[in-house]
Protein backbone atom coordinates (compact mmCIF):
# COMPACT_ATOMS: atom_id res chain seq x y z
CA UNK A 1 0.00 0.00 0.00
CA UNK A 2 1.31 3.58 -0.72
CA UNK A 3 0.77 6.38 1.64
CA UNK A 4 -0.24 9.45 0.53
CA UNK A 5 1.24 12.19 1.67
CA UNK A 6 -1.06 16.17 1.38
CA UNK A 7 0.96 18.80 2.54
CA UNK A 8 1.58 22.11 0.49
CA UNK A 9 4.03 22.31 -2.34
CA UNK A 10 7.39 24.62 -1.89
CA UNK A 11 7.67 24.62 2.01
CA UNK A 12 9.38 21.69 4.22
CA UNK A 13 6.82 23.16 6.71
CA UNK A 14 4.75 20.72 8.86
CA UNK A 15 4.74 17.75 6.54
CA UNK A 16 8.98 17.45 6.85
CA UNK A 17 8.47 15.77 10.06
CA UNK A 18 6.11 13.07 8.30
CA UNK A 19 8.39 12.97 5.20
CA UNK A 20 11.49 12.18 8.03
CA UNK A 21 9.64 9.30 9.24
CA UNK A 22 8.55 7.82 5.94
CA UNK A 23 12.44 8.42 3.79
CA UNK A 24 13.97 6.96 6.82
CA UNK A 25 12.07 4.01 6.88
CA UNK A 26 12.66 3.88 2.74
CA UNK A 27 8.78 3.96 2.88
CA UNK A 28 6.66 3.59 -0.79
CA UNK A 29 4.85 7.25 -0.71
CA UNK A 30 3.74 9.99 -3.11
CA UNK A 31 4.26 13.14 -2.29
CA UNK A 32 0.76 13.87 -3.75
CA UNK A 33 1.00 17.90 -3.99
CA UNK A 34 4.01 17.62 -6.20
CA UNK A 35 2.14 15.55 -8.87
CA UNK A 36 0.38 16.55 -11.47
CA UNK A 37 -3.48 17.86 -10.22
CA UNK A 38 -1.84 16.88 -6.42
CA UNK A 39 -3.15 20.19 -5.57
CA UNK A 40 -6.61 20.19 -6.93
CA UNK A 41 -6.88 16.85 -4.92
CA UNK A 42 -6.05 17.93 -1.97
CA UNK A 43 -8.35 20.71 -1.90
CA UNK A 44 -11.29 18.57 -2.73
CA UNK A 45 -10.19 16.75 0.56
CA UNK A 46 -10.24 20.17 2.96
CA UNK A 47 -12.97 21.80 1.20
CA UNK A 48 -15.03 18.27 2.28
CA UNK A 49 -16.05 17.31 -1.84
CA UNK A 50 -14.66 13.67 -0.80
CA UNK A 51 -15.95 10.88 1.10
CA UNK A 52 -14.70 10.89 4.75
CA UNK A 53 -13.00 12.93 7.48
CA UNK A 54 -12.34 16.42 7.00
CA UNK A 55 -8.77 17.29 8.54
CA UNK A 56 -8.69 20.90 9.78
CA UNK A 57 -5.35 21.74 7.63
CA UNK A 58 -2.41 20.04 5.95
CA UNK A 59 -0.23 17.53 6.34
CA UNK A 60 -2.64 14.69 6.65
CA UNK A 61 -2.04 10.99 5.64
CA UNK A 62 -4.24 8.71 3.82
CA UNK A 63 -3.22 5.03 4.52
CA UNK A 64 -5.62 3.10 2.56
CA UNK A 65 -9.50 4.05 3.55
CA UNK A 66 -7.65 5.85 6.71
CA UNK A 67 -7.56 9.59 6.68
CA UNK A 68 -5.13 11.07 9.49
CA UNK A 69 -4.46 14.48 10.12
CA UNK A 70 -1.69 16.37 12.75
CA UNK A 71 1.64 15.45 12.73
CA UNK A 72 1.80 14.13 15.96
CA UNK A 73 -1.35 11.76 14.95
CA UNK A 74 0.46 10.37 11.79
CA UNK A 75 3.36 9.75 13.40
CA UNK A 76 1.82 7.78 16.04
CA UNK A 77 -0.08 5.92 13.30
CA UNK A 78 3.03 5.51 11.35
CA UNK A 79 5.78 4.84 14.13
CA UNK A 80 4.69 1.35 14.81
CA UNK A 81 4.41 0.50 11.09
CA UNK A 82 7.53 1.91 10.14
CA UNK A 83 9.73 0.45 12.76
CA UNK A 84 10.17 4.22 14.50
CA UNK A 85 8.19 4.01 17.68
CA UNK A 86 8.72 2.09 20.87
CA UNK A 87 7.38 -1.21 20.79
CA UNK A 88 5.93 -0.80 24.83
CA UNK A 89 2.97 1.19 25.45
CA UNK A 90 5.01 3.55 28.11
CA UNK A 91 7.71 4.20 25.55
CA UNK A 92 4.77 4.96 22.68
CA UNK A 93 3.14 7.18 24.95
CA UNK A 94 6.26 8.90 25.99
CA UNK A 95 6.86 9.26 22.22
CA UNK A 96 3.83 10.94 22.16
CA UNK A 97 4.40 13.28 24.47
CA UNK A 98 7.70 14.27 23.49
CA UNK A 99 6.12 14.75 19.81
CA UNK A 100 3.28 16.97 21.26
CA UNK A 101 5.70 18.94 23.47
CA UNK A 102 8.10 19.99 20.06
CA UNK A 103 4.52 20.42 18.00
CA UNK A 104 3.97 23.24 20.94
CA UNK A 105 7.36 24.28 20.31
CA UNK A 106 7.32 24.58 16.10
CA UNK A 107 4.19 26.65 16.35
CA UNK A 108 5.91 28.57 18.54
CA UNK A 109 8.79 29.23 16.22
CA UNK A 110 5.82 29.86 13.78
CA UNK A 111 4.41 32.76 15.76
CA UNK A 112 7.93 34.49 16.28
CA UNK A 113 7.37 36.25 13.23
CA UNK A 114 3.27 35.92 13.11
CA UNK A 115 2.68 37.10 16.61
CA UNK A 116 -0.76 38.68 15.27
CA UNK A 117 -2.27 36.66 12.93
CA UNK A 118 -1.51 33.91 10.34
CA UNK A 119 -3.56 36.37 8.07
CA UNK A 120 -1.56 38.97 8.01
CA UNK A 121 1.80 39.48 5.97
CA UNK A 122 5.34 39.48 8.21
CA UNK A 123 6.01 42.95 7.21
CA UNK A 124 2.69 43.52 8.77
CA UNK A 125 3.49 42.53 11.96
CA UNK A 126 7.33 43.21 11.96
CA UNK A 127 7.10 45.08 14.95
CA UNK A 128 5.52 42.87 17.12
CA UNK A 129 7.67 39.71 15.96
CA UNK A 130 11.06 41.99 17.28
CA UNK A 131 9.37 42.08 20.54
CA UNK A 132 8.36 38.15 20.22
CA UNK A 133 11.30 37.26 18.80
CA UNK A 134 13.54 38.48 21.76
CA UNK A 135 11.35 36.55 24.16
CA UNK A 136 11.78 33.39 22.33
CA UNK A 137 15.40 34.10 22.25
CA UNK A 138 15.58 34.39 25.97
CA UNK A 139 12.82 32.57 27.91
CA UNK A 140 11.32 29.98 25.19
CA UNK A 141 14.22 28.65 23.33
CA UNK A 142 16.64 27.98 26.11
CA UNK A 143 13.44 26.10 27.88
CA UNK A 144 12.46 23.76 25.09
CA UNK A 145 16.25 22.99 24.40
CA UNK A 146 17.28 22.84 28.07
CA UNK A 147 13.85 20.20 28.12
CA UNK A 148 15.21 17.85 24.82
CA UNK A 149 18.49 17.83 26.59
CA UNK A 150 17.89 16.86 29.60
CA UNK A 151 15.10 14.20 28.21
CA UNK A 152 18.37 12.95 25.93
CA UNK A 153 20.67 12.49 28.30
CA UNK A 154 18.47 10.75 30.92
CA UNK A 155 18.19 8.28 28.04
CA UNK A 156 21.76 8.55 26.74
CA UNK A 157 23.22 4.93 26.16
CA UNK A 158 25.56 4.82 23.67
CA UNK A 159 23.58 6.23 20.82
CA UNK A 160 21.74 9.52 21.76
CA UNK A 161 17.58 8.43 21.32
CA UNK A 162 15.10 10.61 22.84
CA UNK A 163 13.12 7.45 23.78
CA UNK A 164 14.42 3.86 24.72
CA UNK A 165 16.97 2.68 22.78
CA UNK A 166 16.64 2.63 18.72
CA UNK A 167 15.65 5.61 17.18
CA UNK A 168 12.34 7.04 16.77
CA UNK A 169 9.74 9.24 14.72
CA UNK A 170 10.68 11.54 17.64
CA UNK A 171 14.44 11.41 16.74
CA UNK A 172 13.71 12.63 12.97
CA UNK A 173 11.43 15.25 14.24
CA UNK A 174 14.09 16.68 16.62
CA UNK A 175 17.27 16.72 14.01
CA UNK A 176 14.74 18.44 11.75
CA UNK A 177 13.95 21.34 14.72
CA UNK A 178 17.70 21.76 15.05
CA UNK A 179 18.00 21.89 11.30
CA UNK A 180 15.24 24.89 11.09
CA UNK A 181 16.87 26.87 13.86
CA UNK A 182 19.98 26.40 12.40
CA UNK A 183 18.53 28.41 9.21
CA UNK A 184 15.98 30.73 11.18
CA UNK A 185 18.15 31.69 13.74
CA UNK A 186 22.45 30.69 12.81
CA UNK A 187 23.48 33.35 15.14
CA UNK A 188 21.08 32.39 18.31
CA UNK A 189 21.78 28.79 17.99
CA UNK A 190 25.30 29.11 17.26
CA UNK A 191 25.77 30.79 20.57
CA UNK A 192 23.04 27.95 22.31
CA UNK A 193 25.14 25.09 20.98
CA UNK A 194 27.66 24.77 23.56
CA UNK A 195 25.23 24.13 26.25
CA UNK A 196 23.67 21.49 24.26
CA UNK A 197 25.53 18.89 23.29
CA UNK A 198 23.43 16.17 23.30
CA UNK A 199 21.18 17.42 20.92
CA UNK A 200 24.09 18.30 19.18
CA UNK A 201 25.13 14.79 18.96
CA UNK A 202 21.56 13.64 18.15
CA UNK A 203 21.47 16.23 14.90
CA UNK A 204 24.78 14.78 13.93
CA UNK A 205 23.97 11.25 14.02
CA UNK A 206 20.68 11.36 12.34
CA UNK A 207 22.36 13.47 9.87
CA UNK A 208 24.94 10.66 8.70
CA UNK A 209 22.01 8.30 8.46
CA UNK A 210 22.00 6.71 5.16
CA UNK A 211 18.94 6.67 4.08
CA UNK A 212 18.23 10.52 5.60
CA UNK A 213 21.87 11.24 3.82
CA UNK A 214 20.30 10.46 0.70
CA UNK A 215 17.15 11.77 1.26
CA UNK A 216 18.77 15.01 2.04
CA UNK A 217 20.56 15.40 -0.90
CA UNK A 218 17.50 14.37 -3.05
CA UNK A 219 15.18 16.83 -4.79
CA UNK A 220 12.31 15.79 -2.79
CA UNK A 221 14.01 17.48 0.27
CA UNK A 222 12.46 20.93 -0.25
CA UNK A 223 14.67 24.42 0.96
CA UNK A 224 13.68 26.12 3.76
CA UNK A 225 12.40 29.40 2.50
CA UNK A 226 10.26 32.18 3.55
CA UNK A 227 7.01 31.03 3.21
CA UNK A 228 7.80 28.34 6.16
CA UNK A 229 7.69 27.73 9.63
CA UNK A 230 11.49 28.05 9.73
CA UNK A 231 12.09 31.74 8.37
CA UNK A 232 15.41 34.08 8.00
CA UNK A 233 15.06 37.54 9.32
CA UNK A 234 17.74 38.41 10.29
CA UNK A 235 16.25 41.23 12.20
CA UNK A 236 14.61 38.56 14.44
CA UNK A 237 18.10 36.95 15.39
CA UNK A 238 20.10 37.59 18.12
CA UNK A 239 22.74 40.52 17.19
CA UNK B 1 -6.62 1.66 39.88
CA UNK B 2 -6.91 5.77 41.12
CA UNK B 3 -5.81 8.01 38.36
CA UNK B 4 -3.62 11.01 39.22
CA UNK B 5 -4.13 14.14 37.61
CA UNK B 6 -1.46 17.07 37.89
CA UNK B 7 -2.28 20.31 36.83
CA UNK B 8 -1.84 23.88 38.65
CA UNK B 9 -4.81 24.71 41.01
CA UNK B 10 -6.59 27.59 40.84
CA UNK B 11 -7.63 27.97 37.20
CA UNK B 12 -9.28 25.10 34.84
CA UNK B 13 -7.07 25.52 32.50
CA UNK B 14 -5.68 23.00 30.42
CA UNK B 15 -6.20 20.28 33.19
CA UNK B 16 -10.02 20.70 32.65
CA UNK B 17 -10.11 18.84 29.03
CA UNK B 18 -8.68 15.96 31.60
CA UNK B 19 -11.13 16.49 34.20
CA UNK B 20 -14.32 16.46 32.00
CA UNK B 21 -13.73 12.94 30.71
CA UNK B 22 -12.87 11.01 34.25
CA UNK B 23 -15.78 12.93 35.54
CA UNK B 24 -18.54 12.00 32.71
CA UNK B 25 -16.63 8.34 32.90
CA UNK B 26 -17.42 8.46 36.85
CA UNK B 27 -13.47 7.41 36.96
CA UNK B 28 -11.69 7.08 40.26
CA UNK B 29 -9.17 10.01 40.48
CA UNK B 30 -7.27 12.85 42.41
CA UNK B 31 -6.28 15.88 41.16
CA UNK B 32 -3.08 15.99 42.63
CA UNK B 33 -2.35 19.13 43.08
CA UNK B 34 -5.57 20.22 44.94
CA UNK B 35 -4.47 17.91 48.10
CA UNK B 36 -2.10 18.63 50.71
CA UNK B 37 1.54 18.77 49.69
CA UNK B 38 0.13 18.25 45.90
CA UNK B 39 2.05 20.98 44.20
CA UNK B 40 5.45 20.08 45.61
CA UNK B 41 4.56 16.27 44.15
CA UNK B 42 4.31 17.64 41.29
CA UNK B 43 6.77 19.99 40.89
CA UNK B 44 8.95 17.07 42.12
CA UNK B 45 8.06 15.13 38.57
CA UNK B 46 8.42 18.61 36.40
CA UNK B 47 11.93 18.99 38.31
CA UNK B 48 12.91 15.53 37.39
CA UNK B 49 13.64 14.25 40.83
CA UNK B 50 11.30 11.37 40.41
CA UNK B 51 12.17 8.17 38.27
CA UNK B 52 10.90 8.12 34.90
CA UNK B 53 9.65 10.31 32.18
CA UNK B 54 9.45 13.94 33.14
CA UNK B 55 6.93 16.18 31.17
CA UNK B 56 7.36 19.17 29.85
CA UNK B 57 4.37 20.61 31.67
CA UNK B 58 1.33 20.21 33.29
CA UNK B 59 -1.30 18.88 32.71
CA UNK B 60 0.45 15.18 33.15
CA UNK B 61 -1.67 11.71 34.12
CA UNK B 62 -0.06 8.59 36.30
CA UNK B 63 -2.11 5.55 35.17
CA UNK B 64 0.09 3.27 37.58
CA UNK B 65 3.62 3.03 36.29
CA UNK B 66 2.56 5.00 33.05
CA UNK B 67 3.08 8.74 33.07
CA UNK B 68 1.55 10.64 30.34
CA UNK B 69 1.64 14.58 29.43
CA UNK B 70 -0.12 16.84 26.85
CA UNK B 71 -4.21 16.24 26.65
CA UNK B 72 -4.82 14.73 23.22
CA UNK B 73 -2.05 12.07 24.46
CA UNK B 74 -3.68 12.02 28.03
CA UNK B 75 -7.27 11.65 26.04
CA UNK B 76 -6.12 9.43 23.90
CA UNK B 77 -4.92 7.06 26.61
CA UNK B 78 -8.13 7.57 28.94
CA UNK B 79 -10.88 7.12 25.70
CA UNK B 80 -10.56 3.77 25.19
CA UNK B 81 -10.39 2.96 29.46
CA UNK B 82 -12.95 5.21 29.73
CA UNK B 83 -14.87 4.04 27.07
CA UNK B 84 -15.72 7.75 25.56
CA UNK B 85 -13.77 6.93 22.24
CA UNK B 86 -14.75 5.33 18.82
CA UNK B 87 -14.04 1.43 19.43
CA UNK B 88 -12.50 1.77 15.52
CA UNK B 89 -9.32 2.47 14.29
CA UNK B 90 -10.47 4.98 11.46
CA UNK B 91 -12.80 6.76 14.57
CA UNK B 92 -10.27 6.43 16.96
CA UNK B 93 -7.61 8.25 14.91
CA UNK B 94 -10.00 11.10 13.59
CA UNK B 95 -11.03 11.64 17.20
CA UNK B 96 -7.03 12.21 17.85
CA UNK B 97 -6.96 14.34 14.59
CA UNK B 98 -10.23 16.60 15.71
CA UNK B 99 -8.97 16.82 19.34
CA UNK B 100 -5.46 18.24 18.74
CA UNK B 101 -7.32 21.23 16.36
CA UNK B 102 -8.64 22.03 19.62
CA UNK B 103 -5.04 21.74 20.83
CA UNK B 104 -4.04 24.07 18.29
CA UNK B 105 -7.76 26.51 18.83
CA UNK B 106 -7.07 26.79 22.59
CA UNK B 107 -3.15 27.50 22.05
CA UNK B 108 -4.63 30.78 19.76
CA UNK B 109 -7.10 31.14 22.16
CA UNK B 110 -4.61 31.36 25.12
CA UNK B 111 -2.19 33.85 22.54
CA UNK B 112 -4.85 36.78 21.84
CA UNK B 113 -3.85 37.46 25.40
CA UNK B 114 -0.39 36.91 25.38
CA UNK B 115 0.72 37.42 21.86
CA UNK B 116 4.17 38.63 22.70
CA UNK B 117 5.24 36.09 25.24
CA UNK B 118 3.87 34.07 28.10
CA UNK B 119 7.43 35.27 30.39
CA UNK B 120 4.91 38.58 30.50
CA UNK B 121 1.87 39.97 32.18
CA UNK B 122 -0.93 40.64 29.79
CA UNK B 123 -0.37 44.33 30.74
CA UNK B 124 3.01 44.26 29.09
CA UNK B 125 1.02 43.10 25.63
CA UNK B 126 -1.66 44.91 25.58
CA UNK B 127 -1.50 46.56 22.75
CA UNK B 128 -0.46 44.11 20.78
CA UNK B 129 -3.48 41.61 22.15
CA UNK B 130 -5.57 44.00 20.87
CA UNK B 131 -4.52 43.66 17.33
CA UNK B 132 -4.06 39.82 17.68
CA UNK B 133 -8.06 39.53 18.65
CA UNK B 134 -9.48 41.36 16.04
CA UNK B 135 -7.80 38.79 14.02
CA UNK B 136 -8.84 36.37 16.01
CA UNK B 137 -12.20 37.30 15.74
CA UNK B 138 -12.13 38.11 12.36
CA UNK B 139 -10.70 35.14 10.99
CA UNK B 140 -9.44 32.45 13.54
CA UNK B 141 -12.73 32.10 15.51
CA UNK B 142 -15.02 31.80 12.35
CA UNK B 143 -12.47 29.33 10.91
CA UNK B 144 -12.74 26.92 14.26
CA UNK B 145 -16.08 26.98 14.49
CA UNK B 146 -17.08 26.56 11.07
CA UNK B 147 -14.33 23.76 10.94
CA UNK B 148 -16.50 22.09 14.07
CA UNK B 149 -19.95 23.11 13.02
CA UNK B 150 -19.01 21.04 9.44
CA UNK B 151 -17.89 17.74 11.45
CA UNK B 152 -20.88 18.00 13.52
CA UNK B 153 -23.66 18.23 10.96
CA UNK B 154 -21.83 15.54 8.75
CA UNK B 155 -21.86 13.59 11.36
CA UNK B 156 -25.61 14.08 12.87
CA UNK B 157 -27.57 11.11 13.45
CA UNK B 158 -30.23 11.90 16.25
CA UNK B 159 -28.03 13.11 19.05
CA UNK B 160 -25.08 15.52 18.28
CA UNK B 161 -21.35 13.95 18.35
CA UNK B 162 -18.06 14.68 16.76
CA UNK B 163 -17.08 11.41 15.99
CA UNK B 164 -19.05 8.13 15.35
CA UNK B 165 -22.16 7.50 16.82
CA UNK B 166 -21.66 8.00 21.10
CA UNK B 167 -19.95 10.99 23.05
CA UNK B 168 -16.55 10.77 23.12
CA UNK B 169 -13.87 13.26 25.07
CA UNK B 170 -14.09 15.02 21.72
CA UNK B 171 -17.82 16.48 22.79
CA UNK B 172 -16.68 17.16 25.63
CA UNK B 173 -13.89 19.36 24.71
CA UNK B 174 -15.88 20.88 22.51
CA UNK B 175 -17.98 21.73 25.21
CA UNK B 176 -15.62 22.97 27.22
CA UNK B 177 -14.30 25.30 24.14
CA UNK B 178 -17.99 26.47 23.86
CA UNK B 179 -17.98 27.54 27.83
CA UNK B 180 -14.46 29.13 27.70
CA UNK B 181 -15.17 31.77 24.48
CA UNK B 182 -18.56 32.76 26.67
CA UNK B 183 -16.98 33.26 29.18
CA UNK B 184 -13.76 35.15 27.39
CA UNK B 185 -15.41 36.71 24.47
CA UNK B 186 -19.19 37.11 25.42
CA UNK B 187 -20.19 39.29 22.66
CA UNK B 188 -18.76 37.65 20.19
CA UNK B 189 -19.69 34.78 20.85
CA UNK B 190 -23.30 35.40 20.93
CA UNK B 191 -23.18 37.56 17.97
CA UNK B 192 -22.16 34.11 16.32
CA UNK B 193 -23.73 30.94 17.49
CA UNK B 194 -26.85 31.56 15.47
CA UNK B 195 -24.14 30.85 12.59
CA UNK B 196 -23.19 27.75 14.49
CA UNK B 197 -26.93 25.54 15.54
CA UNK B 198 -24.95 22.20 15.86
CA UNK B 199 -21.80 23.34 17.92
CA UNK B 200 -24.48 25.45 20.27
CA UNK B 201 -26.56 22.05 20.38
CA UNK B 202 -23.91 19.83 21.48
CA UNK B 203 -22.98 22.70 24.20
CA UNK B 204 -26.29 21.68 25.60
CA UNK B 205 -26.65 18.37 25.21
CA UNK B 206 -23.12 17.69 26.96
CA UNK B 207 -24.45 20.13 29.48
CA UNK B 208 -27.23 18.07 30.72
CA UNK B 209 -25.35 14.98 31.04
CA UNK B 210 -26.19 13.71 34.57
CA UNK B 211 -22.36 13.51 35.39
CA UNK B 212 -21.48 16.70 33.75
CA UNK B 213 -24.28 18.44 35.47
CA UNK B 214 -23.45 16.93 38.72
CA UNK B 215 -19.69 18.37 38.20
CA UNK B 216 -20.07 21.86 37.16
CA UNK B 217 -22.10 21.88 40.77
CA UNK B 218 -19.62 20.65 42.55
CA UNK B 219 -16.27 21.99 43.86
CA UNK B 220 -14.17 20.49 42.06
CA UNK B 221 -15.33 22.58 39.34
CA UNK B 222 -12.60 25.38 39.29
CA UNK B 223 -14.47 28.86 37.70
CA UNK B 224 -12.52 30.55 34.74
CA UNK B 225 -10.45 33.57 35.91
CA UNK B 226 -7.87 35.60 34.43
CA UNK B 227 -5.11 33.39 35.08
CA UNK B 228 -5.93 31.05 32.64
CA UNK B 229 -6.52 30.02 28.54
CA UNK B 230 -9.86 32.15 28.67
CA UNK B 231 -9.29 35.49 30.24
CA UNK B 232 -12.33 38.12 30.23
CA UNK B 233 -10.74 41.19 28.99
CA UNK B 234 -13.48 43.44 27.64
CA UNK B 235 -11.19 45.28 25.50
CA UNK B 236 -10.28 42.31 23.40
CA UNK B 237 -14.22 40.95 22.94
CA UNK B 238 -15.99 42.54 20.05
CA UNK B 239 -17.41 46.12 20.65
Amino acid sequence: MTYELYYWDGIPGRGEFVRLALEQAGADYVDVVREEGGTARMMAVLKGRTKGFVPFAPPFLKDGDLLISHVANILLHLGGKLGLAPKDEAGRLEANSLQLSITDFVAEIHDVHHPIGVSLYYEDQKEEALRRAEDFRDERLPKFLGYYEGQLGKNAKGEIHAVGETLTYVDLSLFHVVEGLHYAFPKAIAAAEPDYPMLVGLHAQVKALPNIKAYLASGRRLAFNEQGIFRHYPELDRA
